[in-house]
């Protein structure tokens, strides 16, 4: 058996949103506490506009956050929300609960397994070496590296040609239905696609094209198709 | 009383160096047990050449020595060598023993207290905000948002002018002899140099000039001198 599984790794194998929400709103707290002029709720809608207009990855949104709301930088409200936000994300960052499970199952099962991932490259590897998930993975493939973010056919192609794989023998697990299902369908894979809320609208696209797609709701359930 | 002390951070209000030693030979480690194939001296001497050429703000260390080694980056290991970089780094860092005791005594006094230091601005908050030593100080210039680096008098330009300071009513305390002592004195300042093993030619500098330049071995006894 040739066979070769893709996982995203944001909130397919570990709750990056959640873990996030968490350590912002605790970084917001610490800073309004020590001087940020505004309401804790207002500071967390303001810094959640700022992600959104400059992206989750990039790194300055405490910088742009004070330049906004106080005319100038504040170095210590940036480096109080920094700290917090490190100290609290690294101390949720876990797995989910399943998500071991699947990986010595797939492991068991003779599959080969691989990372498809958006982000930075060494933020991304960072996960799964704090978790120490990267012993399960024969590669990791970022956008970062790449060049090209999912749902660009180019980043898993680049991901079938370092496995050494075939992509009609290749499954890409994911929690975005553009990024990872779609993406992964227009490079001639199949996909798994982990939703637990599935819209009319997206049940309409994964039925349409008769595509090889599957729809579970929770990572557990990867034992039950493969 | 207007008198106002400016204090350098790194090995001087805390053991920069010896805690960025422990990390670096621990992190090396690290990467050779995991497959960086060198000896750990010869993998540790590359580091700090690599560490010498790029400079000690070059957030990419760990990534040039995987490249040079093995001809092309290596995820896992950076991500193993910046992280445990980060963690002993972060345990290690403390004040010198004294450090905290003559900033209270200084204050108690009614001396103003500043930082100038040569270092990218969030990173040297952060040790000031990590160890609670940020309330002390009215203003800390860094050279990372002044745009000059001492011993460039500009920095020291813009830290008196931030604290309405006359510099003549300023004092200097730093680690470094060209850095922060004499360019202090070239801003006008005096300047206590903190070092344990002055050579002959730092006395000769340091005499020549007749400049109001004390020399002690540890920083509590600035407590002696103000």
């Amino acid at each position: 058996m040739d066979k070769v599984v893709f996982f995203d790794i944001d909130d397919t194998l570990l709750d990056t949103s959640s873990f996030a929400i968490m350590a912002r709103k605790a970084a917001i707290n610490l800073m309004v506490e020590n001087g940020l002029p505004l309401e804790k709720d207002e500071a967390y809608e303001l810094l959640k506009e700022i992600i959104k207009e400059k992206g989750s990855n990039y790194e300055k949104h405490f910088n742009v956050l004070t330049e906004r709301v106080l005319k100038e930088e504040n170095h210590l409200l940036i480096a109080l929300g920094m700290i917090t936000y490190h100290n609290v994300k690294f101390s949720l960052l876990r797995p989910y609960p399943k998500t071991n499970d699947i990986l010595i199952y797939l492991k068991s099962k003779g599959y080969r397994l691989g990372v498809i991932s958006n982000g930075i490259t060494i933020k991304q590897w960072e996960k799964l070496v704090r978790l120490n998930l990267y012993p399960f993975f024969d590669e990791v493939i970022t956008s970062g590296e790449v060049g090209f973010e999912k749902p660009h056919h180019n980043i898993f192609d680049e991901a079938v040609k370092r496995m050494k794989g075939n992509p009609k023998k290749c499954i890409m697990i994911g929690n975005k239905l553009q990024e990872d299902v779609m993406g992964a369908i227009n490079a001639g894979m199949s996909a798994i696609y982990v939703n637990p809320n599935v819209t009319p609208e997206e049940e309409d696209l994964i039925n349409k094209g008769k595509h090889d797609i599957k729809v579970i709701s929770n990572i557990k359930e990867v034992r039950d198709l493969l």
